[in-house]
């Protein structure tokens, strides 16, 4: 676990990281926010999902979110949305997959399944390296992101309940069986076979549950989103945690679109909404 | 004046423009946040000048501020750090001159002085279109920046005080004819006369006045600043305050670098200290 680079950031530390993953085969790099909390005591972590084409520095730089987690003690985690260089054939040809784009899953389909693990990256690999290395509270971790990266908090958290103890999302992809982003990453890394589909898709699991999470979800989604009505389809997810008597909060804000700028006018919610729940 | 492109931003509007400018006879970028209460009237102005190698879009990423111009109702305003496109042979070569690195000065020595003209385009030039298409207070107009662009803001506002009500920034170049960075900028730009880089020397221009700014002066630096020593120099600009007369509050942080992640965290102080005098 090398550093890359550390900044003091709210008097709190900023660090990229760089290692050889275990999960995907290949080095990946990712980024903490140490509150300033955490020098003195362990504290809650709170794992961000980066969207389509992001890496472990967008959220950082972009987000706005140390000032609210120095404020509440909470740790900050991203990582890079793929494996890189995995040297695939058509791995590097399109933003909306392969590089930038591992949706949170572990392909099942070569050549993809020898690289593009993510879930086991995010969950495992990277969860367990956090909490042997930083002062981070183990039974005290939440998970949110933007788009892609939504998607992924919606359904790493729906598929391990017992790890993720919060939620929350910005324009998430929610039902990506039915959109053309998710199923050319489905298709690709996961195969044909709709009912594997299923089991990564936030609204399937959504269904096939009973208020997995009783403290409630929060999602927040501009109107102006240039994504909404073809990608993200909340009104799917919106339906399923109706029909699984989850607690949720689906903001539609007039005017935002799918844009950092939005997601760090909201920022300061989002990690209220976490602390809340973490700091309990 | 065309939109590049647009976003809703904590209830205000970020946006981002490219013209023909007259001044530098190439097109410019720039960029605009107006905040929520420039919908209903006219507010002031702050420009942000930004540093070696950034654009009219680093700011409005990577400084947070968009959050606090919007609660004490101030329009932020940046630009990119030099035109781009020149052709002048040289231009293109290093990091530190030529492209991104204009110096916020009128180039006196060819090939430069025919583009490099960031202090006329700047002070007049976009000054003017702002005042023209936003709802700009004329009387109102601050200015701050961050290394190259602290520079500018104390240079800028030191000669020409009518037109900048306040003043601050982030590791600001205070020296420039004491360091390699000015040493290079200012031999190209203005030639090998030392008494015209006098006239672009924040602590050559302090020394030759008498309290500009009666409401003060805020810089912050940050102690592991790794230009600090060699690039900044602030006790330079200390020293010609204390010979003025100028209130200066310098702040040095502890463990605080040169990253954004060191100005995002006193953003909030630095909107609030022009608000406090732009507002008043």
């Amino acid at each position: 676990m090398d550093i890359v680079s550390q900044h003091k950031c709210f008097n709190g530390t900023q660090t990229f990281y760089k290692h050889q993953s275990v999960s995907t085969g290949l080095p990946m790099t990712f980024s903490v926010y140490e509150p300033p909390q955490a020098k003195s005591r362990k504290v809650p972590v709170l794992f961000y999902l980066a969207g389509l084409t992001c890496t472990e520095e967008t959220f950082m730089i972009k987000g706005g979110a140390q000032r609210y987690a120095a404020e509440h003690g909470i740790m900050l985690v991203s990582m890079d949305t793929s494996p890189r260089r995995t040297g695939i054939k058509g791995a590097a040809e399109s933003w909306d997959f392969g590089h930038g784009a591992g949706f949170y899953l572990d392909a099942t389909q070569q050549p993809w399944a020898s690289h593009f693990r993510m879930e086991t990256y995010v969950v495992h690999e990277l969860r367990n390296l956090i909490l042997e290395n930083f002062a981070a509270l183990p039974d005290r971790i939440g998970v949110f992101g933007h788009s892609m990266g939504g998607h992924g908090a919606l359904t790493l958290s729906l598929r391990h309940p017992e790890i993720f103890k919060s939620v929350s999302a910005f324009a998430p992809i929610t039902a990506p069986s039915l959109c053309p982003w998710g199923q050319k990453a489905f298709s690709n890394y996961l195969g044909s076979d709709q009912s594997t589909w299923a089991q990564h898709d936030a609204s399937e699991l959504m269904r096939a549950r009973k208020t997995p999470f009783p403290q409630g979800i929060l999602i927040d989604q501009g109107l102006e989103d240039e994504f909404l009505d073809i990608q993200l389809l909340p009104h799917h997810f919106e339906a399923a945690c109706w029909a699984a008597e989850q607690p949720l909060t689906l903001r539609r804000h007039s005017g935002y679109d799918h844009n950092y700028y939005f997601i760090s006018t909201f920022m300061q919610d989002h990690i209220a909404w976490h602390a809340a729940i973490l700091n309990k």
